[in-house]
């Protein structure tokens, strides 16, 4: 048995100098709120507020970082507890697969968090693997039994200030409503709107999705500016459930403005089937650019992610469905693509947009020059395959160059992984201490300029990007 | 108030061992004269050697990248005195905006190059800030009435051998002769070729562009071969003015030659205002070509930068004018595109080009493997968004591997903000210190050779790659 | 002179802590066997066991990436003794004229591999410079005459345990087969399976090529039907040798198969000369898509490289044939373009495919995330341009935090200089070690993992990723 001791200066940077610079900075941060504006979190799990089932449940079947590696490494989803049919695995099989194959988080992020919250939240002290599985499983069965250990005590213990969710439009909210009714539960937990299916008129179910984003919206969606309505009418019950911004996942950013007649006969040819593929590329793009006008409108800020192509596997997602690992990144681009919106809104005091990538090549090229020009651009923190200490310590770099620190969106952790929010706000406090240490130790920065930083980076930053009050 | 004193060993690394030896590098070269040859600082400034107004229109207005951050963080441009019509701003005003948002720089390279040249230069020892902002505006006000800060003198104490200025093919050049003719002044001053305007015949001022190059060459360019013989005509002017080099952006870097006929043919409808997208892009690709062509017969060094944005957002073009922060980079590209140009002259003696990027990832994929193979090519140092110490890190360790230090470009400051030359050109000695001494306690390189390398980085390499002599 | 001497922390980290632990897990590792699975020397070398002839035919003129850094540097290829007619250059003259450029490999890896091979295996002690190349030269014919310096007791002095080829389909593996049943040589020498010049059946030579391949594999390859049966053929006999593995390089990694109709149509045009451009690419896409469905038949496994202009300067490839070092990089990618093969082996438990790149912006952009989720996918380590320190390590960061360390495929020296060999292991070594140390000294591993890690890139996994048993 190997011990699980997450050292306390982890991360920080091992030169002694620069190691008591980051540790003071880290310190400075360690235990600020947490303020997660964008991530997958069910909000009905804090209204139910009941146990969790078990680790692996918990820990495993659902974190696609964590199914996709052991994929990766060879075991099949069917052990993960992924199948969607047939009889479902048994969760102390699935956490023994996962122990049995623990080396292949090896130097990965995922490693960090699962430690972390192993160490931190469930007091194993023994690293996973094939002759400790069943004592950490049993361990956390007697934790997650606990009433501590419920979501809500939970949200409360991990410092939570803000639980942004993301929500399809026709989302009647009410699991959000019934929490901020709650005078048991104080935490702030809102909404984001996330139109993406409603973009593709040539996709399967797009026309059921008006359906019931029609119902939601008690606006007829038969046509494409009922469309547009619907969506505006939700927006505002978006933003009156507290939510302040959206969230759009594009395969480009394109967003080239149509004609009001052309993107109602694209819409009608949607309904009948009959969209061809650069109809419904044109269409998207026009969505895309609409969504921005609302943006200008209400003031939801727009966050956009482009250039992943989703289910990469088909057998895959036929057998297990979308989010199972093979969202693949594509190569990116905002300069060109994003024109026609920056044109239109870049220097709108109300419009807001914050940019992610998974393409790194971006951060210098694009969207740090963006977000050093337009005030209305925001350089989005690392994102999915690049929420690791590296890439943090890369895209500051070549982001605050152009942007300065105060046009990036802090840290978001993008999890559905509820427990593993806290691990992931430190790897980021930690990485940006490091980053802050090295240039003090290197007198770019003097260290309360760089205490400064670090503060506003976990608070005003965000709060700033997302609009969070 | 909060003191600013840079220093001594900023940007050096931090561990002491590699200090010591990056200190030892950067002394080699700390004061060694500045070879700029590549920049937008104009002639008639020197010729005409009068004090400047004040701190805003020295030091703010004028320079995008102070601009550009400042807008990015929330101020309007007018308030920056760049609206080009209506009352002047009050330079006070100005000013005092600019200090106000100080912190808008923290941890960029604009913060390095203002600190050093407000300390180095116009003895201030207090950060810019609401408190301080008069003061420090009086203080420079002081100075600037003294003979020590006119352009001439600055010219003497930055200590620079050779500044590169850049001007249209139609520019007379009499402020470069003059400043050659004047024997009061020793300073080496040569222009720079740089027919940009020359190149999109579907361009607005194209035609009445063509008519003054005519008239400045005194070669009729109402043709093709005359446009060339007109370019023919005012490189030479240039190259007896002690221009040694030419400089052009493009969007890309496509270079395909025409037949003459269709070149002709696309000349005319440019003049007829009849040309289509697609043969102006064509054309100006033959142009491309048709420079480097006249590089290898003359042996003027080409410079090259493609995949650039200019004037992303309409709206400020149209209220401020060009060169106001919003030319952004998009994906960029060499080793496809300059193909034709590398066919026919990648081997001459006489031809030398040099290629610069925005986009960060051609750095070890086509600049390093270009200059390493072609002895005509030279891999550009870091430009624009990339000009700082972090960038400059990045390019030599991607770049050195495959190109070796001897087939680099050397430093070029690429500014019109005439003071910050030395502190740019400081910043990148400090930058290329602190890389060699990292070379040097890793054991893959010897002090001697490092010291050797540092010295030819700011003499001999400049000079051998824009030909200086 | 300046002497030649190696340190023995080379590479290794500079700050005392950090190299202490590099140091450590660089000897886990240092004298390890080596596992070469990707290079190009020649296996009738070691069959025939003939002396080499001189220091310049050794180590100057077969070494692309040793011409090529002189050329760029000035040198006429010429000088190097690869022109293919006339007389063939004087040995001592080309090794002058390398000695007298020794400077522009200066801060490079090849400079790296250069001092490790004449230190460590010819003794040479002083630097290369003109007043030394004689003297060098000199020594190294004392060596190069002796017997211990002869192909195969280098081998086995070198520690290889397993050295693979890369060779055409039609070659008759006489000398791999001469070398296995010689029982005086004890090595591994493993024929790769590389059908590059069957894929564009608009190349010059693909008919006679085809022709080659029917004889050796006794099928009619008239029809595309034939060609693909004597593929298989030829893959047998290959596996049969001990081969497990092939190698193909395209301009892209475009798979996306054609009916068979439409294949046998553009095979019929291509023996007649009358294959256009595009029938041409569509041939290759699915060429490469038949190779991936017979490596998920027969496990060989699949490396793929994509991305590569090959004889970018038409005139260097007149005048001195290809592999003159103008094989320039372009713009690369997987996720989109290698999605059919994917889609359809990716899970495959027989498919193996090893994905390599000279665009480093795909390490953490795809190849990384594809490692990441299909099992069959392998991270290839840093290759060509980038089989450098910093490249490894840029790789280590980018691709790990993806895919983990068990997703890589171990280093690859890709070379056909064979005396390199055990000096770009070294450097992998260290680079490797570098990288854990900086984990360890960050507590992100332990250095009981780290060495593990050390000890697995070395064994294990280039063993599983390769299949070599």
């Amino acid at each position: 048995m190997t011990s699980l001791h997450p050292h306390p200066d982890r991360l920080l940077p091992a030169d002694p100098a620069a190691r008591a610079v980051a540790r003071r900075l880290y310190d400075e941060v360690a235990s600020a709120p947490i303020l997660s504006p964008h991530g997958h979190v069910d909000a009905r799990m804090l209204l139910d507020d009941e146990p969790f089932d078990d680790a692996a449940s918990l820990l495993v079947t659902p974190d696609h970082y964590v199914t996709r590696l052991l994929h990766a490494h060879g075991v099949a989803l069917d052990r993960l507890g992924l199948r969607r049919d047939g009889a479902p695995a048994d969760p102390r099989e699935v956490w023994r697969t996962f122990c049995a194959h623990w080396d292949a988080f090896l130097a990965t992020p995922v490693r960090f968090w699962l430690e972390t919250q192993l160490h931190d939240l469930f007091e194993v002290d023994v690293q996973p693997s094939t002759s400790t599985a069943d004592a950490i499983f049993d361990q956390l069965a007697d934790r997650l039994a606990r009433p501590a250990y419920r979501p809500r005590a939970l949200f409360e213990r991990f410092g939570i200030e803000v639980l942004a969710t993301t929500d399809d439009p026709a989302d009647d909210l009410s699991a959000h409503r019934a929490l901020a009714a709650d005078p048991s539960f104080r935490g702030r937990v809102v909404p984001t709107f996330r139109p993406d299916r409603y973009l593709d008129p040539a996709a399967p179910g797009w026309a059921n999705g008006l359906d019931r984003l029609a119902a939601s919206a008690d606006v007829d969606a038969g046509t494409y500016a009922g469309l547009l309505d619907a969506l505006r009418a939700r927006r505002a019950a978006f933003a009156a459930a507290g939510g302040t911004a959206t969230d759009t996942g594009v395969p480009d950013a394109g967003c080239e403005p149509l004609d009001a007649a052309d993107a109602e006969r694209i819409h009608r040819e949607g309904l009948a089937g009959t969209v061809s593929a650069a109809d419904a590329v044109a269409y998207r793009r026009d969505l895309l650019f609409r969504l921005a006008e609302m943006s200008a409108d209400d003031g939801l800020v727009m966050q956009l992610h482009a250039g992943v192509i989703r289910n990469h596997h088909g057998p895959t997602l036929a057998s297990y469905g979308p989010d199972t690992g093979h969202d693949l990144p594509d190569v990116g681009g905002y300069t060109r693509p994003l024109r026609p919106i920056l044109e239109r809104f870049g220097t709108s005091e109300t419009f807001r947009i914050v940019l992610f990538t998974t393409d790194e090549s971006l951060f210098s090229r694009e969207i740090g020059p963006l977000a050093g020009f337009y005030p209305s651009v925001f350089a989005g923190a690392p994102w999915w395959f690049l929420d690791s200490p590296a890439a943090i310590a890369r895209y500051r770099s070549a982001v605050t160059d152009s942007a300065g620190v105060g046009k990036t969106s802090g840290f978001i952790d993008d999890t559905r992984a509820f427990c593993s929010i806290p691990a992931r706000h430190d790897m980021s406090r930690r990485a940006d201490a490091a980053w802050l240490a090295q240039l003090v130790t290197t007198h770019q920065l003097s260290e309360d300029e760089a205490a400064g930083i670090a503060r506003r980076l976990v608070d005003e930053i965000p709060r700033s990007a997302f609009r969070l009050g």
